[in-house]
């Protein structure tokens, strides 16, 4: 579809979060259709997990958005799907890839939310490919296991923050989860929660160096408990690294089935997004450095460095084995 | 209502499907009360045909669009409605007619959605009005029973297409129908289905002569099956002919009921569009000639010409009518 | 959340009823939480009453609006909720606060609407605070008898109206409301209702003085009758009074039950609403006075005036005992 400016930043750019909405649509579609594609109950495929995605290029106000779907591997309980992002300018007809992301979906049956369905098996067209698969199904689980025990953490607005620190720039944001927000199950879209997960980053990011920014990559997510119809969600991100170019936020999603539901406040997402300053011309800016006070910040600091270059050598890698 | 910049493409034009959207809404509300109006089964009215329409001039952000409906016409089981779109500047107060169309609602009962009710008679001021509206029922009847039959062609995607063939603009999109597409009954609003059809063809469109494009006018578009909520829809679209100044595209509505229902993918809807190419001024400019391969394209491109020609000669002779 | 292109007129300026919107949304969410704190029937809040509320300074797109609600005061079956908007640039730090406004809201039963529900009482630091809200509450409570009494006023179309008379700039509306306007017990949210009246009355100031027209202040407003899903309002304004350099409207909101339900058309919401103009550089401009011609023109005239005189006492009192 047609990026309008609503979809955009004041400079143009399409927001990541758009953009994840996009993806994660086209995943669900694709996937429940593949679900439903053998006799039996009917369902609808929540999303479980996004693998960490790259925003290759930007997008911009009045290009069209491509976007394309594949199922690549079926667990007997889950589906992987790949899907790409183009970006076309319609009057140069110049394409560029955008984004490229792997979602994994659960099937959920209409009738009881809480059974989980079987998944008609694809055929695969070598056997490497299933293997492959069967690799990526497996380290997803392990990581899907670890987070899962991963405490959660609290933001608290701190008075009188001074400039850089962490304190300076977090924020936080409430949404009444409304129908059009939700599944056919009553449950929130993962797309619509990640739309507004990328709209607070980029609040501190901005909040942070004061520049126009872009998501320039989203860490894995994963989507450990669903959120109803009515509930009320918080959005709370503050940053947690700072290299020359790149700045780390960290997301939390908190629902609080304040009515009709005799359940506390829980942490529904949690995230890492990774934002970039851009110059008026488009080239990435020096970013402040992040000051760090608490020992927790400085923890977090240190991980997020850890991170940071866990990725950089991961990307090196592939270089070197695309030179090769 | 107030246009906003949503609304609107890059150069400003509000986009012909907002106007189309407006136009069905407020008919679905006048039929709507009018077939309540009289104790009974309460029931929705829902859209079964819009006649052709032109876009007589274009409308901008910032403009306020007044919409009036009309009852022109009842038959037993259906209502024809009247639709007037004026553009108003408010800082000139300047006033333009956008718009003028002919829409065709049905009451379906509330308590069953597969039962069409009994439309409360109106009243006419003079005998001939009643005989002319007949005269448009009886019409509009063939032409729906027509199109009924009409063979479903389905659009593939082409590699590497050469510049100003079928296959280098042909653009498809789809889209999952949410709570909000739908009326009280769950099934889309004609004026959403019609919305989308046009940005497919709008895309298809700038695609092919890579300028400012806006919507000229739209063929006769009839509604024979419902989309129900849930539903994934595929909205393509396919250049069928140019003249020198103008360009149509057929659009097809495919609807895919994957969820809780035993049933294939469908044709919905089907029409065609025609776009003209602005200057910056606002002035029409010649679009590149379609480049026509098979043996489908050359017939279609015929059929274009013919509709072309008719509507052309039509226009000539209302032209003259109006100079007697 | 950050303010978008179609949050705002074309001047850039955030439309007044975006913010009441957001206050409303917020107050919603705080009350209903508050009022689900116990142990019992789970309820929604509902919106009954909006004191008086200026626009403190404009908003404008790219800025994030903060917004903090709190509960001053509760009565056995009635909320008050603070909230305060402040607007941030987040590219400058700089912040300003937009809009006070005080909220009454009654919880309502998710299994019995019509029954509204005991509301928890809430800890007060000081006596004096719970005295002053006792006040307020008796305040308001003989404010909405007094409305309720009110008599339906109708607004006819008027032929070849002169410049600057009532009949020149009235306007109207409809809307048919849809699932995304309604909370979880089927009814309009009050922050709707709110933006479609502010969106009518910009049209009737836009009209009437031709230039770049914002939102300065908001009469209180009660809301005496809920507005179902599927209904069709029609909200209309009309104005009553200027002075040099402001311009009242008065907006009522009809809703017409059409389908489902044995019961005729209604006003549900009335409201006054005061504009100002604002040259390009954000300076209030003189405004032309509204000709009136029909004795009705001429009291209501009369009346507006009444209000403008005792707002502009009230201000003074009010800078005269902050400056002691």
């Amino acid at each position: 579809r047609i990026m309008r400016p609503d979809d955009a930043n004041i400079a143009g750019n399409v927001h990541g979060g758009t953009i994840l909405k996009m993806i994660e649509e086209a995943g669900a579609i694709i996937s429940t259709r593949h679900c439903n594609s053998q006799a039996g109950e009917p369902c609808v495929a929540a999303l479980a997990r996004v693998e960490r995605t790259d925003f290759l290029s930007p997008m911009c106000i009045g290009e069209v958005a491509n976007v394309s779907a594949e199922i690549t591997y079926t667990s007997r309980h889950s589906v992987e799907v790949q899907v790409n992002v183009m970006s076309e300018n319609i009057l140069t007809g110049a394409k560029k890839l955008t984004n490229k992301a792997t979602l994994w979906y659960v099937p959920l049956s209409l009738k009881n939310v809480n059974k989980v369905l079987e998944v008609p098996p694809i055929q695969y067209t070598r056997k490497e490919q299933e293997d492959e698969g069967k690799k990526r199904y497996e380290e997803q689980k392990l990581d899907r296991l670890e987070t899962k025990q991963r405490n959660g953490d609290v933001i608290f607005p701190i008075i009188n923050p001074e400039l850089h620190t962490v304190g300076y720039s977090q924020s936080s944001l409430i949404h009444l989860v409304g129908p059009s927000d939700c599944t056919l199950l009553g449950f929130v879209h993962g797309g619509v929660t990640m739309k507004l997960m990328d709209e607070v980053a980029g609040i501190v990011a901005a909040r942070h160096c004061k520049t126009n920014i872009v998501t320039a990559s989203v860490d894995a997510i994963n989507f450990h408990e669903k959120i109803k119809k009515g509930c009320v969600i918080t959005i709370s991100g503050r940053m947690t690294f700072t290299s020359n170019k790149s700045m780390e936020i960290e997301v939390f999603v908190d629902a609080d089935p304040f009515v009709d539901e005799p359940r506390d406040r829980y942490r529904a997402v949690s995230a890492f997004f990774t934002y970039v300053s851009l110059s008026k011309e488009g080239k990435p800016l020096p970013v402040p450095q992040l000051l760090t006070e608490t020992e927790d910040e400085k923890r977090r600091f240190e991980e997020g460095k850890g991170r940071y270059l866990q990725t950089k050598a991961k990307r090196q890698a592939q270089m070197q084995q695309a030179a090769q």
